[in-house]
């Protein structure tokens, strides 16, 4: 595994696989983090991760999976597009900031986004839902919808290139959320989960076109 | 529940609690949020979240949590100060862009600190062990038992303020963590676990101070 960018986001990633042996190799470009990671064991190579060079010379021909993790979200789609280029077996799991930088990055062809801040804005909503008396299997099964569908939306809408259809489709997509979090809490049964399939959210968007 | 910042974390945190029926205020500043919450049914009041007078008709006196999702650190703990000394029964959740913000957070009183990539960051690790062949229950295993400790590490750190002593115990406390995931993995009892209690860390620290 290659793991590009080795901030706060980026060391938890590689501290849990290098814990669990998963050899990994960092590309880096602080020389301060290149120094405490050589010490921890890892394997590092410091400079621009969109260079084809390091690229090769950080093992992406064998490499399964890659990681990125740094702060500039230019940077991500320049490695991103070499990596789609020259290293077309290499699944990029990438993070991203905000949601339009997941559809930038879902858009130039990286397989996983995460958007940095959802897991943890969920757990704090589940732990509020708790606090205030709800049942603890009630409060997780919300989260687990609600980032079920967020995520479906977000793949939807990255293809959605339209600015106006976007807003539309964005604004439906948090209502239907709404609704659906609304009739689980009132113990009626998954049907409409249906509409939320990404096929048929594209598909209602094609014959709207 | 009164929630204070309304951008992508409190979104998220304030979509949830109001598909699950939780009678929830926002405090915002900026007007293009307060035009859209009041479109979906929300309570709001426009202003700065740290003056008195705004807390109290949000109803700050009979709330029993205060979410604080704003930008702003240091808006955040003049918040957390007017809300301690004036409402000292809302239990106060609270994002933190960083390490450093959480240990300020705690400092200043917060109950309750969500570092806010921490989660996604270790969910992306999880994906990422699975990929590799992992099994899922290694994988989600070993995220847990990260997460548990690095909070403690983080409440425990919190309360040393000698900037030296802090740097030590930061370093020993991820050389630890990561030994404690390779005896997991080895499947050996979880025995070494008592030397990651903070009261047995804050023992240490005392002894070695």
């Amino acid at each position: 595994m290659i793991l590009a960018g080795f901030g706060a986001f980026g060391t938890i990633v590689g501290r849990l696989l290098v814990a669990n042996r998963v050899p990994t190799t960092i590309l880096d470009f602080d020389p301060d983090h290149v120094d405490l990671l050589n010490r921890i064991g890892m394997k590092v190579f410091y400079g621009d991760a969109s260079r084809l060079d390091l690229l090769r010379a950080a093992g992406a021909e064998t490499a399964r999976l890659m990681v990125l993790s740094i702060g500039d979200p230019a940077k991500t789609l320049e490695i991103v597009e070499t990596v789609r280029r020259h290293f077309p077996q290499l699944r990029i799991l990438a993070r991203a900031h905000t949601r339009q930088e997941a559809y930038d990055l879902l858009g130039a062809g990286v397989d996983d986004v995460y958007r940095e801040s959802l897991d943890t804005s969920l757990r704090m909503g589940v732990d509020a839902l708790r606090m205030l008396g709800r049942r603890a299997t009630q409060a997780h099964q919300a989260a687990r919808t609600f980032r079920r569908h967020d995520e479906r939306a977000v793949r939807v809408q990255a293809r959605i290139e339209d600015d106006g259809e976007f807003r539309d489709s964005a604004s439906k997509a948090i209502r239907a959320l709404e609704e659906l979090l609304l009739r689980e809490l009132e113990g009626e049964s998954d049907a409409g989960d249906s509409s939320w399939d990404s096929e048929s959210l594209r598909r209602e968007h094609a014959e709207r076109g």
